[in-house]
């Protein structure tokens, strides 16, 4: 099956604005119900490591994963800022990358550059939308500079 | 009606690269004869709270804030990049989330991250295109680095 | 002749993707045959300065900049990550202006704003495809901050 176009570009445009927004459960809701999420460094990937700093192979793993995300967050109040680029599509429409930059801001109003990186996903269809089956995030640094307290 | 995404893209395309080369006649001529612009921090947003950085409800008046800009700009000459990312089209195309980062480079030649945030615009048809209807800019921040010397 | 824009957006997100892939040859391939490629801080073409940083008006010249810049980064061993903006799309999609900003993570794990600026990019139909016949890439300053050891 083709995916259409529109339906990626939404899809990874929804994932940015949710969190950006805090909507986890909506953000939940992008993932189909057998999916799997990973945050890698994208050298240890290139070089088939296997060490991810964040590996959820269930939504329900993952559900459990914001969870204490949230519970993390209070000892790093911040908002994050999701700029996605021009994305590449791949396979008909059910693979997509696309370059993202990360900003977060503190409660002091300042605002930095958390994380760069690439978005690796695999789509499957589901009605008249996407859904986020295999997510890999292919971080630019091992080094994150302060606790991942939301998702990427 | 049912608003083009293509002329969504455009007009948010267009937004940027006008600021960007300080065509602010142009930039001026993409919003709606009524119209309102907002810059509001975030955090107040989501309070409830009034307060805007900016606020101008009427073309007049954003042409009239503009040339105030444009004299402010002479003590902090610096040029923007305006990065605008996937954005999200809502209710039939006639209104667009998108987030930001804008760039300034300074007259030593330094670029730094100026701002980021989230556009939350409220179109209107006009002929083939799309007018801006209400710009309203939610900034990441309370605290804006220097002068708001050009529009965000 | 009349390009599509999907064929525009591809032919961007494959530019800044292959870049940061390392992929150079494929890279290469983006361009047409008789090709143009230069990177002029925006200041000096602004003022019809004719000083490029780089410049090369042919594929062979391409080739030759991009083995000497492998040399070089071999003394600044980094990975690049580009971020595209929403492209403007002029001139029946012949032409096309994208916003750009590149990050640059070092050995150490630190990642860094490296550049900004703007594409302006003319094409050439080819089968399906587009090709790159001129890159213009206006860097939003003169001074980069680090050498050049890759194509921006």
């Amino acid at each position: 099956m083709k995916a259409d176009r529109t339906a990626v570009f939404d899809l990874l445009a929804e994932y940015g604005a949710l969190i950006d927004t805090a909507n986890f459960d909506e953000w939940l809701g992008l993932f189909a119900e057998e999916c799997r999420y990973r945050i890698v460094p994208h050298e240890n990937f290139d070089r088939g490591l296997p060490a991810a700093l964040v590996f959820c192979d269930s939504r329900a793993m993952l559900e459990d994963r914001i969870r204490s995300l949230r519970e993390a967050n209070k000892y790093n109040i911040h908002t994050d800022r999701h700029v996605i680029g021009l994305p590449r599509v791949l396979d008909d429409g059910l693979m997509v990358e696309a370059p993202f930059a990360v900003f977060q801001t503190d409660q002091e109003g300042e605002t930095r550059l958390f994380a760069t990186g690439l978005y690796r996903d695999r789509l499957e269809p589901s009605g008249l939308h996407l859904k986020i089956r295999d997510k890999l995030i292919l971080l630019d640094t091992f080094a994150v500079p302060t606790l991942l307290a939301t998702p990427l």
